[in-house]
């Protein structure tokens, strides 16, 4: 049926970053102002010269953000388009703008304003998600829920416990990404294409204008530098692995047979053939997207694996995977802010589950330990009446004392105490899920996360 | 000074496949032809219905070919755009498009199309590279260079068999490319969206209009399957890796130092800062894009790891790594077809660097095997032979017989015939670097490069 | 408390590939066996040097297979080893055995020896759990599950159904482990360190010898070739892929939510504190050993990147995740067709969940396309009964029909002709789910495998 | 000729984990001591018991030191091998050690206690590798080399500068261990097994026995976290991407076209072919580590995608693949520091590169920028410049000052000043590569070293 694909690249689009790169235009125009403004101080070009190229930079800016900024072709990058523009508005004065730096600087510095600017919004991202976890436990503090590990019943834990766990890994992922911010902020100009310039730039100046804390300290470095970014990256594949954990159980819990919770119809989405589905595809489409954010990591490491010094031009595929993991990780944060906000839980379905008995066998271990044994023997004994209550049919607080007993004289009538709620009460240490602590472990956590959103 | 990134993703858009699925339209539209003509066989529909819907479907590909299809922000993919389109035009009977099918064996369907289709394009254009490296080989035939191992002189070759290397290389691929086009060469439709349709659908006629050879055998399997795209991403990041190789060394022999060729101009750029410089930024570009898709090849893999059967959401996120693949590769391979064909050897530096006398060390210690010495023996003189003539600052073959008797009275004034020519001609065994031997070699990769072109 | 971990490497053991090449002793001995005997036939080595070293050889694959080969740290790969033991048995004339080769051809072919071998083991282990499914899918032909896609209930199918769909993807693993042991069936020796070599070898007899098919073509490409480990590893990582799909599958189905099968209990562990505990550890393993096959994959396309030609020590890397990934697969694969054996099927739970009425939604819509209505409105009604059944806590085949006739004039008694075991038979096409078509499936996937198996 | 491969796996050896997790012994018993001391302390068992416990804990420490600890085959992994071998020495007072712990948080609190020590020691490595690239700087302060980007002479630099470039790669790396150190150190006791603990632990005693600077707020997540290990193995795939980068150019600089410098004899090898060769072997298998260490970041990431809470055994492959990482980046380094030790630069080649006239290329542009003509401009003269130069085969400074004003009348007789010396001393600002501004470098960076040693 012939061809339906087109070729829509030539060798010129092969080079050209442009497509990409114009997102940085704001960080660029910043960085040329800026620029501009130390030349004078320097005394390298006149007052007058950097008064013209500061106006000419802010109507060049003025038009892309408007959307009518004249982009062409030609225009291999961000950089050459804006000076290109800027001589059809000057003249040769526009030539001045590139003395005493070089794309390879330049280029770095962008990049590490956007990715400062990027950490930033990514923090507050997460803080929305944590605040939204903060509430559905709040709202959820009486359910219990059983834990598992394996996918099996293990022990009674409350709901809200369980959305806590979620808080400090997105606790964690926030220190990384303030990590990965402060690695950017070093400031690079003046580092010339790799070996420093033969210009007096004020250095100090540059980083205080532009917001950085501090000055690279070897050029050669600087201008080959992409740790920040491989960084950034790793926060956001650790991040996204925690957001599959939460997706894979939103999706179980979303499921039938679990049937714990039911997200937001808005959260949700219909089947083009069956009419009775409401399949959880945003939480679906997170666990999926994880994926792309490891590739993308993946693929920064192996491009930039083997680089001899200074600049390569392998480094400017350093920009898309970021760009597209800061969109994804954003939408995503997003979404489940809302998602997670609109959990309503089944109690009758919770409650059903937590009842399982068989949640308290590690009670019952423990009870024979407060009773003298020792814990493994306890372990053994248990296990044997598990496996009588399974072959009985039996939940385990059906059989009577004088079955148990049969397995250890150490049961006695007490044995009846053991119930979900001293279960949960029972685990009051530190990180534990007693009720008592959980609401404390909450308290806590609207601290933490009000010192950490300053 | 202020958040220079804005948010641009809603929930809306985070589950919207139609900004990178619409590039599957042409085969959408192919795919709703096809099952509507066999509904009509099947007098599942009427004749008429089916003629409608055709001629339908027929307008709104020309809309889609010229631009002019109205794409609307709440079309959440290109199937249900096409629909709602259709129902536009033609009132409820676009609702029997959808009859006996589903999204799921649908867009595996689409997807499928577009991968036959790629997995034959990028082998066309594996083809032209492989051509122009038969090119270069043949301009070249008389040129010989140093052979290196661990980037260390080792023994003399034939610049052309050094592309003809790339040349077997790309062979491979070739035959990897065709087995991913072979494995996508499988249709899907009439799976449903899971357990097959209660329809009596004609699938063989489907699979023929549609060009495939065969029809899926088990309809979870059908909708769940994405290993063709796993096949299709592996083929391309072998690829991709035998281009990073080839990218290499053209940076290598780029360089001042090696200086054995130059790159066409419009295949090298300039410096913003150093007026001097002729940069192979192609190559590392290209270089630097085998990260990218080993990326996609990892997050494919990723994203599949751990789904239950069948369709789940995440499996969305397969699409956007293949398309980026395609073009990247369809580029790559385009540019360096034009580069290849480009390269300018210079015969002054090759042959400077293949009369390095330490290239014959080799032949020296074969030479005295012939004498009678076991190798391993012969060996250790000529490493003796070797430190002296460094020693003594001198070639290899500016060592007197009497000095080479020193380290082995082996030696014979005949050790003179060990030159650059000889001992290219004595690796004359298939696959050797003999002149004659690569100048069979090279008629034979045209024959098959012909046959394989068919 | 003082340093818990101790620096084991040293520079020497740093280049040293002993301690795990020497799993390739018996290809590194068949090589150096046929290469002696060749040079004997070509006149380049007498018969009886040939006889001497082939005999010692013997001697010390002996002692290799019983575990008495005297390794001594100082020996850096398994080839020197060989030859240094030959040479303290046999004297000078070891020597010889080096002769018209180099450490360069010879590990790549030992590694292609070893690799055809690991291919043909695989498919072996595959064809076993594929027949492991065959037998659990017969045993339960009767048993219908829900068919899930999003984890959410969507139309009944087969649990054999099921089952056969693992089976088609394990079908094509073989295809790919086929042929990445064809891409491994191409001998390099006769190719030198990188340039061919200058004696008269017989390439032809050397493959013939050691089985393989055909001879490499250019003496560069064939010492710096591992796409064939690279195809291995890609077809490894998609046959994890898929058993970590069918992992997932028996964890959720081993939980208490879902309980529609039990494992074996060799293929379940304790826990170490919880009695009750019977968990899927072999399942969940499995899935996590596609991490490891995931990452073996990308390293080796991360070491293979951007090398020039030819040999160079980063190839030495190529070996150890081979190594890992052929043991994972084998050890996964023959867990896995135990386990697989070992379900049975809790056909309370199944036929319980195969019992929802909602999974007959679709087959509702048919039913009202069947009356005339066109798929996409038909879909629309059934959306309105669903909210209407759910609404009043009502199973869908609960409405009576006159309810039903409330969203469409259309439904008539025969409505209640829609049942699981009509909807399963409906779905009759080819790849569908029908009890009938799913026994004709089971017994041509028979033949398939028996044809397969040869 | 039969199968080469043996199949070396069973169901038993599947799951277990003690061949690789037996290196955590002494971590695993530091844990258990200081657990058991704890229980006396609050009364859960009596300091009789506890004592007899410590005492036999030590007793199989001292045989895992010795190597006479009864490893059997049976024992899954290392916690249950040494509870095994306690209750052969002490009988059943042993099952009172794993009261109030699960295997779930004492494996957690293990592999804490591992990564704390091994980045510790990464850190200390890097420091020796630092202080080796301070010490071949200094030796060779008075050594210029061109500075290249695109592989292409760009402008000179000295080689310190370069090396220092490599100091500051490494000062990075040594945070990002830290900060990975940092986030291991948070102990898990205490957690059980998912939901804390029955038993009054007081579990801030155990975290200063052990070392901890905190202890876990949550024990769902505190079993379940390996963010830990995540962060160490990208800081691990960074630091290696830096080594990697060096490798390239230690390869570089080591060829016959470079050769800018020679390595230690015991850095490179011999070939087993070509006796004249020395081969940077170390650097090139260096740079395929790379892969591996990528590979296991991959690995790891993969595995823990989308595991529900808590413990699941998936989370067992977490262990090989860092310790493989800690053995390789301790090997790695440990060469390193030895390797660049022994650099000898061959100030013969590097002298003569430097003086390329084309590496004054900008500083010619910016000489004219110095005259007054926009940089834009200047760049442009200078182009036309060099291409006139290169047409008459001459050096930039082989043109006569008539030259040059036939391309800008700014030209003049001082453009004789621009030399290397002029070049290398105007880079003088901070960052830059003047001589006196890498002594301060130089200088400062030892302070930084000594700091950070502490």
């Amino acid at each position: 049926m012939g061809s339906m694909i087109s070729n829509q690249h030539s060798a010129k689009l092969f080079v050209a970053s442009l497509p990409f790169d114009r997102r940085l235009y704001r960080q660029d125009i910043a960085c040329s102002v800026a620029h501009v403004r130390m030349l004078a101080r320097q005394g390298i070009i006149t007052d007058k010269e950097a008064e013209l190229i500061v106006m000419g930079l802010g109507a060049i800016r003025e038009e892309l953000d408007k959307g009518t900024f004249p982009f062409r072709p030609e225009m291999e990058d961000i950089h050459m388009a804006i000076e290109a523009r800027l001589t059809e508005r000057l003249g040769p004065v526009a030539g001045k703008l590139h003395t005493g730096r070089s794309r390879n600087d330049l280029v770095a510095t962008d990049t590490r304003l956007y990715v400062k600017d990027a950490a930033t919004q990514t923090v507050t991202a997460i803080h929305d998600l944590q605040s939204a976890l903060l509430d559905v436990a709040q709202a959820n503090l009486d359910v219990a829920i059983p834990g598992y590990t394996h996918l099996q019943r293990a022990q009674p834990v409350l709901f809200a416990h369980h959305m806590l766990a979620y808080f400090e890994m997105l606790h964690r992922d926030c220190a990384r990404f303030r990590a990965a911010g402060a690695e950017a902020d070093v400031m690079p100009l003046g580092s010339g294409a790799l070996a420093g310039v033969t210009y007096p730039l004020d250095r100090e100046f540059l980083a205080q204008e532009l917001g950085f804390s501090r000055i690279s300290d070897n050029s050669l470095d600087a201008v080959s530098d992409r740790d920040f970014l491989v960084s950034y990256l790793a926060a956001a594949a650790t991040c996204m692995m925690h957001l599959s954990r939460l997706s894979e159980e939103l999706v179980l819990w979303s499921s039938a047979e679990f049937a714990f919770i039911s997200l937001g119809e808005e959260y949700t989405t219909g089947s083009s053939i069956m009419p009775q589905k409401r399949n959880p595809d945003m939480a679906e489409l997170a666990r999926g997207k994880t994926g792309r954010v490891y590739g993308h990591l993946m693929g920064l490491l192996a491009t930039m694996k083997g680089l001899p010094l200074a600049y390569n031009r392998d480094m400017q595929e350093d920009k898309e995977g970021v760009f597209d993991t800061v969109d994804t990780l954003q939408a995503t944060l997003g979404v489940f802010s809302g998602m997670v906000r609109s959990i309503r839980v089944n109690r009758e379905a919770t409650a059903r589950a937590a009842a399982d008995s068989m949640l308290l066998a590690t009670d019952v271990a423990d009870y024979l330990v407060g009773k003298g044994l020792p814990f493994r023997q306890a372990h053994g004994v248990v296990a044997q009446v598990v496996r009588h209550a399974q072959s009985q049919g039996k939940a385990l607080n059906e059989l009577s004392v004088e079955e148990l007993q049969r397995f250890s004289t150490l049961f006695a009538p007490d044995v009846t105490t053991i119930t979900l709620e001293a279960a949960l009460a029972a685990r009051r240490g530190h990180g534990g899920t007693a009720p008592r602590r959980v609401r404390e472990a909450l308290a806590e956590a609207r601290k933490r996360l009000e010192a950490c959103r300053g």
